[in-house]
Order: structure tokens, then sequence, then C-alpha cells
């Protein structure tokens, strides 16, 4: 099945807005074993709209359409679909009553514009929004099927997973079930992981696995698209494939499916009734920011400091007393993370030290992280290099801390050499 | 003109990677006073990027093609834009040295299927690319001029800036110079925004002076773009209509052009020979993220402390031995912030202290977010509501902890109402 996707709106096509619906919509199409081959985006103007319907109507059998379902003149989707099938705009009482409640919910008049929202080509199956004013809808035009989507990216997002993505799979005669199981790592390389899942697919002779990763500095995803034709026939599948990639994978992987880094680090805190000091320099706070902010954090995050300075480390974690720190070293970092644990009374700290090298930023400027993590028996300490700029640096830094930290709380060993660090 | 931007690859058509090349290009063409109307994504197909050179030959006047001039087999822009045009793909042999060069100065010989990207369309005019091996080119198909530019986000850019947009301008046949005049702002809201510059276009009669505006929670870009003959034409004509934007955004405006907040606040600091102590709670360490990790930020940021625990307070900034900390007030705050500024040595303190609304997250979810600045001598505060879920709060309580710091080095008043907040 061939499937198109058309963006519509000045916003997105001036670049005022960065179109993240795209890559969202052909990426979740994808993760369901569906195919995109072609992308268009237009502007709120009739003449280009048509143009661009009647050209997608030509070409495909399925048809996503974002955006122009708004209450406001320069919203023109139902309209031109109206037009592009040969039928009228009617109004849909069912759709209008909704809305009227909508806003009698949130103890508001519908406004007399937002009317327009319920008019739909005559003919057209709506697709229902359960968060917005906007109305899905689906109608046949030439010889595909348009799938019209509101521009909101949480309304769409609902829309295509509970509504579209189901009637695609039916058109595409595709079996029952897929199911996307992912993988997240630190310290991979894509080209590295593809190498050590060789041969991953071919566990399952039929071809119903697919292996495909997603790289975004410093984590990469891994991810299992796999079909079948019942529940049960997928994880049959998906079984031996993915123990072996855990077993292949092995410590590098942080987290499965929608779990996250820092969600991991937390949850093992909080579960070991435990409580997080952390004293960052280069990396500014964005180790604190990865965590402090979760629900239920307050329970686990004590304190976090920001230093840039490295001058100042000793006082600011209460070592003022005793000799001055030394350069960032081993014992250095031992005696700052002690320091800040004892501090800030908690169970354990995590000290990311960074030397930056000197000099101007540049493709090949680096920094020396130095991570120590105490506890009131135990201390784990990982040294490494970094180049490739500040900014690159800085990002490294922060997944390596607190993937160092997720490695300790897990009895995992913490200085694992990864794909991003020079020896 | 009629411009289309024209994406190809797989990656970006399956939504492997966010297609920001696209709103880069179409922005940036926008700025310039140039218009697209069109654009088209495919991937490493061949039958679909004939297809779409062959569609956008016959539509538009000008096409900005992006990706697929790499030296593997998928990328196949230069073969399908030869066939387009009907001549042979002929050696360029400038190009062929410059690469060999690149790669020695490397000290790594050029690998053979590198020689591919020196392959281009007969007659094609070279576009520079001096920071890659991807050879940019712009040659006629159809009534278009074609400008083929490589996938990587800095090499286009570059390409765009340097070599592209002043062709485009100069085929347009529009006056000599255009500028763009940015203004950022924070508390103002774009409709609001429009209606406290009503009129400004006017001020210039020819119709030479558009303005627009670019909304990114929590920030506005109000943008200013003027057509001129010369440098001079521009200069003039803008001058009044810079002073009309700053009288009327007035305080709101906190940095122009390519200046950040961060940035300002950073100037400031190390102006006045300053130096900050930072205490936060539930923005987790982002404002000091935003902040510290700047260069030269080690000679005034000094400390930053990150709190959940607001029981915690007193303990953190040194003031265990006194009075405990009631609920969060203005009192509170400014103990906060006086303490954290004695406690690190620093000459001011900013104290970002956030009270939560109990419950989950939700579209209503809101918090109460308290300010206090400290200096030897001044003391100010800021109190304000913020409805709108956990990152919505968490976003606007970073911006405003650092615009009111802004303020205060500005010696502006730190409480002025935003659009953002509730009464």
């Amino acid at each position: 099945m061939r499937i198109e996707i058309l963006c519509t709106g000045d916003e997105v096509l001036t670049g005022k807005i960065t179109n993240s619906n795209f890559s969202y919509v052909s990426q979740k199409l994808e993760d369901s074993g569906l195919t995109v081959v072609w992308g268009t985006t237009v502007g709120d103007d009739r003449a280009r709209l048509e143009e661009a319907f009647r050209l997608a109507a030509g070409r495909a059998d399925a048809v996503i359409v974002n955006g122009g379902l708004g209450p406001t003149v320069d919203d023109l989707s139902q309209e031109i679909a109206a037009a592009a099938a040969g039928v009228p705009l009617v109004l849909n009482e069912e759709w209008l009553a909704k809305m009227e409640s909508f806003f009698s919910r949130r103890s508001r008049v519908m406004p007399p514009n937002n009317r327009k929202q319920a008019m739909l080509p005559e003919g057209a199956e709506v697709l229902d929004n359960p968060i917005g004013t906007a109305c899905g809808f689906a109608l046949d035009i030439g010889k595909a099927r348009f799938f019209f989507t509101p521009g909101v990216p949480r309304e769409l997002r609902r829309m295509l997973e509970e509504q579209i993505i189901p009637r695609l799979l039916a058109r595409s005669g595709a079996p029952g079930v897929i199911v996307l199981k992912r993988f997240h790592s630190y310290g991979i390389g894509e080209s590295h992981a593809d190498a050590l899942l060789e041969g991953i697919e071919a566990m399952v002779p039929d071809g119903s696995v697919k292996l495909g990763f997603r790289a975004h500095y410093p984590q990469l995803e891994t991810k299992l698209t796999v079909r079948g034709t019942d529940p049960d026939d997928v994880a049959r599948k998906l079984a031996p494939v993915t123990a072996q990639v855990r077993l292949r994978l092995g410590n590098f992987i942080l987290a499965e499916d929608d779990r996250t880094l820092e969600g991991v680090v937390l949850a093992a805190l909080l579960e070991a009734g435990a409580s997080l000091a952390l004293v960052e320099t280069f990396t500014a706070g964005q180790i604190a920011a990865r965590i402090a902010h979760l629900p239920e954090a307050e329970r686990a995050f004590r304190r976090g400091i920001v230093l840039r300075d490295l001058t100042e480390l000793g006082g600011a974690v209460g070592l003022e007393e005793g000799p001055a720190l030394g350069p960032l070293s081993e014992e250095t970092a031992a005696a700052v993370a002690r320091a800040a644990r004892a501090q800030a009374g908690a169970t354990h700290a995590l000290a990311v030290l960074i030397a930056l090298d000197p000099g101007a930023d540049a493709i090949d400027f680096g920094g020396t992280i130095h991570i120590a993590i105490a506890t009131g028996d135990r201390l784990a300490y990982r040294r490494s290099r970094i180049l490739g700029g500040r900014e690159w640096v800085r990002l490294g830094a922060v997944e390596m801390g607190l993937d160092c930290l997720r490695r300790f709380l897990q009895d995992l060993p913490v200085a694992e050499r990864i794909d991003f660090e020079k020896v």
C-alpha cells in the first residue's frame, strides 16, 4: 500500500514551526509495518491545496492530510476535500452537539465560527477526536482513501494511533497484529549495534521480524517490528529475539519501550529507599534537570550543586577545612562525592567533574570526565575522554553520568568501554 | 518567484530523523523576502525522484534540492538531475582535486567511491562547499533553476546563505539589500505584540518593511524584514521602525538579533564584575543549565543549588542554625536568596522557588513561583502563578527567573505583569 502524507498550513510551509508532525506520522506508520512513499507540504492556499489533493489522489492508495480543520477562514481542508471528491459540505449534527458539550463542560459558549468544524464532505466517515473540537474524517478522493487529521500534535497522535492505523492495517491486508519492541542504549553506535545484532531477523524465518535503529546522540534506539496473526503469535516470535537482543547488547541496554534512563535511575533510587546528592560542573545543571523535575523525585533527589570554577569544589561540598583539592583525578572525584553525600545527608552521591581542554570551541574540542559515585561503603570511579566540540562533550557527559549511576544501582560494571570516547 | 523545496532520503521520509533542514531553508528564504510555495519529500528511490523533479520543474521558478550528494550508491541526486536535464554526467576535475586535498590535509587517502561526488551534470554551475566533500551545483531543468545541496545541516546552511540566497535574490529582481532585524521578548503573547505594533509597517509607506512573529514558548521573536536599494537605504528605513518597536515592546525586549536572554544576563554580570549564586527547586537545574555552560561563565557563575524537598531549603543555604523557614513567601524567598549569596560569596543571588499545586499533571495543573534577587544592599521580589501542566510551569519559571535577573541587572522593574500568568 502506497501511503502519502500531506501537511498543510502557512506556518509549516514557511518554517515558522518545524514540521515534527510529518516525522511523527511517518515513523509511527513505519513502526506499524506500513510504508510512506511521498510527502507534500503546501500552505493555506486554495489552488495549491487542490493541486496537492489531485496529485496524491492519482498516485497513492492512502493519504494522511494534516492540518486545516480549525475554525478560522484559512482552515480549508473540509472545503477542498469536498470539492475534490465532488460532494457538498453537510452539517454533522452529532459533531456539532459534541462540540457544544465540549464548550459547556468548560463553562463557555461555543463561538459561532466553530460551527464550521462540523461541516464535513457528504459521505465522510468521522474519525473521533476525544480531546479537541477538530473533527477528523476519512473520504475517498480519486482512487485513494484520504484521512484528515488536526494540526495540534496531541490530537493528531491520538487519532493516528486509535483511528487511522487500525484502518490502514485492515486495508493493507497485513496479518492482524503488529508490535513494536524498543531497546534504549548508551555507548554503542548504530553500525556497532547493527554488527552485534547480525542474524537477529533470521531467527524468525518467515520474515515477520524487522530490525531498525534510530540514533539520537548520545542514545541509540534499537527497534524490532514483529507481525503476527494474533497477540500470542507475536509473543511467541518475539520472546527468543528479545532474549537475544538483551544478551548481545547486554549492559548497554538502559531501558526498554517507554522507559527512560532518568526514569530507571529514579525508580531504582526510590525502590532502594535511597537518596541522591549530585555535584556537576560543565554539565551545568543538565544532569539535575533530567531527573529532579520528575514526579516523586522530591522523595529521592536530595541536593544538586552546580559549579564552574573548579577551585570552589572543596568549599561547595563542605571540605574547606581539609587540604586543598588538587587537579581533577580519581582522588579528587572520590573526595568530592563522599563530602557531597555527607553534606546533603544522602545515601548516594554522584560527582561528574569535567576538565575542559583549553581553547575555543571547535569540532575536535574535548574534555576529560571524572565520575565518582559514593555510598557509605562503596565507591566507583570512571574516567573518560570525549572529543567533538563543547555541546558534544556536555551532552555525552550528562548521559555518561546518569548511565554510570544506573549501572551502579543495578550492580553492573560502571567503567565499560563505549564507542564515543577516546582511549 | 515561486520556490519549491525538495527533500530527499529514506531517513527523512521514514521519520528516522526530523526534517529540520526543510524549516531552516524555508525560514531563511522567507527572512530574505523570498517565498516558498511547495515542499516535497521523497526517499532514495529512482522513479519517485524522477517524478518529483519532473513535477517541480513544471511548476516552480527555482527548486532547492536537499540531500543525495553523498558517496554511496543510494545517493542519486546527480544522476537523476542529469537524466532530467537530458545531459551526461561528467567528471569535474577541479572538485576531484579539492576532495583529494580535503582528505590529504586529514592525512587520509580518498576512498574510491568518493570520486562519484565529483561527477556533475554537464553544464552545471558549482556551488562551493568549503566544509565538506559534497559538491553543490545549480542546473536548469525544465523552466526551473535547481540548486542541489548537501544533507549535512551545517554544510547546507553555509551553502544556502553564501551561495544560493544571493543567486535567488539576483534572479528575483528584488532590490539589492534585504535585512532581517529581530527582537526577542518574554511575557507578551503573539496577538498582544501584534496589537502593540499596529501600524508599524505603514511607517515606511513604500511597503518595504514587513512585520512577522515566531512564537516559541515562553519567548516570542518579533521580526522586521526590510528591503532597500543599498545598506544605507535599509538603515535609513529601519532606524525609526526599530526605535518604535523598542518603545512599544519596552522592557519586554530581552535581547536583539543573535543575542540570547542567558547571554545578556551573563554579559551584564561580567561587565559589572559581579558573581551569581542560584537556588532553584522544580526548575530542577534548568536555570543553571541555560547559563553556566556558556564560555566565560566560570568567571561569573559561582554556585547553583538544586532542591526538590522544600523543607531542606534552609539547611542547603546554611540557615540550619536559624529559625525554621515557613511556607514559601516573600520572606522565605528573601531569606534564601540572602543566605545563598553569603554562602557562595557571590555579589548577586537569584532564588526561584516553586510551590506546585497538589495532584497529578493535567492541562490546568499549576504552580506558584516566588523569585527573590539579593545583593549586599538591594532585594527584589516577584510572585507569579502559572497554569498549564508541569512542563509549562517549569519552562515558564525558568524564563521568568532569568528575565527577572535581566531586569534587575538593567535597573528595570522586576515585577511587570506578563500575559502568561494568572492574576
